[in-house]
């Protein structure tokens, strides 16, 4: 039990609560999401939601499963929305509850789209991206004053599980001191050769984080040349993120998870 | 009070917990953050963090304020640090609050090593940074699978105040779809000419959000070519948010805030 200082809006009947669960560790889901999930009738989640959090819901509380790893299709995607719109019209809590942050590539923007199309009314709880939370679980600094003032997220696949079309690779290689890539398990060697050829250096360091901020994160720090020879060598496995630049050395001093289990070292 | 219904760590004596208290409204703090603060001796926090979050603490917990708008001084920055080291020293349980996330732009790599370089076992507990979390807040879904598989974030100024000086401008406006500015308020006429420059449209739209998350926040739509007028006559205060991008036209669908407020309209 946790005392709360401040005050919760009401989850009123007949709404969705589109809400980001956070990078995956429990305890990095905001108190607002956590009052929507002990105050929905109703959960309709993703794959990457932590299993621990679905059990904060009331007993009666129903739970769907919407989920599937690599590219939704739209047909899918529609077919979420609707659903939602439904269990909102037969006056239900309904919390939509996505991992990470709902509008950080996590198609938010379409659900919410079509919640205002059919007047069901909403808010948007945000999450902690992983990758920012993902990072920083991982040791990474996203930012640090003397290594950059730009930083860059990605998606590393579009809805048809390709490397997105639209990206200016040479720009987005010139402009953005770290970059980090979503979802980009797949395309990884793509994405890197593109960069390369863009002129970012295949000596420039690279961390590809697996399962971030959970028991079983993994963490490999490799250089831009070798990342997807590294990804497949070690069977690296979804959901992974992937982090390029100079910040990724700032990982030897501060890997704090580790620090921690090892403090006397 | 509220159930928890997962594990969350010891707050050791002699320890730092670098936590990010979130965009502002109090209820997107992380559990693991309320935690901390219900737990910690002292709490050293910035400007940025809400005053409800204060009241979290212990009774008899040491709050200390550290914190300053605008560019801290490198000396105040080695100041804060010393301190914590201090604290933790002492065995003091020590949560340093900052606002948003300690990494997004927030100088906590800095911190962090000090604590390294000063063998202080510390965590880094991440906040929901206002680049996410402040936009959705604002109606504006930071990337929609149609308008940008990019999105990058900047810092409207470095530790002297001016305009970071390491930026491609050039690049930055071809490669990034969309754009979100931290703490652009006083440069902002310079960045959207740069920008412009930069061959971005004059017709661009864009939004500042100040006060984001919160009872006071205010959004302003514009364009890139009226950004910087249009914050003078409106007389909009830090901090501030800048949203440069398509996505920002989502916000007539979106602002759910409103929609809230009204829910019958």
């Amino acid at each position: 039990m946790i005392q709360i200082p401040f005050e919760l809006p009401l989850f009123e009947p007949g709404s969705v609560w589109l809400t980001g669960a956070g990078p995956g560790e429990p305890g990095l889901l905001s108190v607002l999401a956590l009052h929507g999930l002990q105050n929905a009738d109703i959960v309709v989640h993703d794959a990457l939601v932590p299993a621990e959090l679905l059990q904060a819901t009331q007993r009666n509380a129903e739970i769907i499963y919407a989920g599937k790893r690599g590219g939704i299709e739209s047909s899918k995607q529609a077919d979420i929305s609707k659903r939602l719109i439904q269990l909102a019209r037969e006056n239900k809590r309904v919390l939509r509850l996505k991992g990470g942050d709902p509008y950080v590539f996590g198609r938010g923007g379409e659900e919410a789209l079509a919640l205002v199309e059919a007047q069901v009314p909403f808010r948007v709880i945000p999450g902690i991206s992983a990758g920012v939370g993902g990072l920083a679980y991982a040791g990474i600094p996203i930012t640090h004053r003397t290594t950059n003032s730009v930083v860059t997220f990605m998606t590393g696949h579009d809805a048809k599980g390709t490397t997105p079309s639209s990206v200016n690779w040479e720009a987005v290689a010139a402009g953005s001191t770290v970059l980090v890539l979503y979802m980009a398990l797949r395309n990884l060697n793509e994405i890197c050769n593109h960069l390369r050829k863009a002129g970012r250096s295949t000596a420039e360091p690279v961390a590809l984080i697996s399962n971030a901020t959970l028991p079983n994160q993994r963490v490999l720090e490799t250089t831009l040349g070798h990342a997807s020879a590294v990804a497949i060598k070690e069977e690296i496995k979804s959901p992974l993120l992937v982090v390029i630049g100079e910040v990724v050395r700032l990982r030897e001093s501060l890997n704090w998870l580790g620090l921690e289990k090892n403090p006397t070292d």
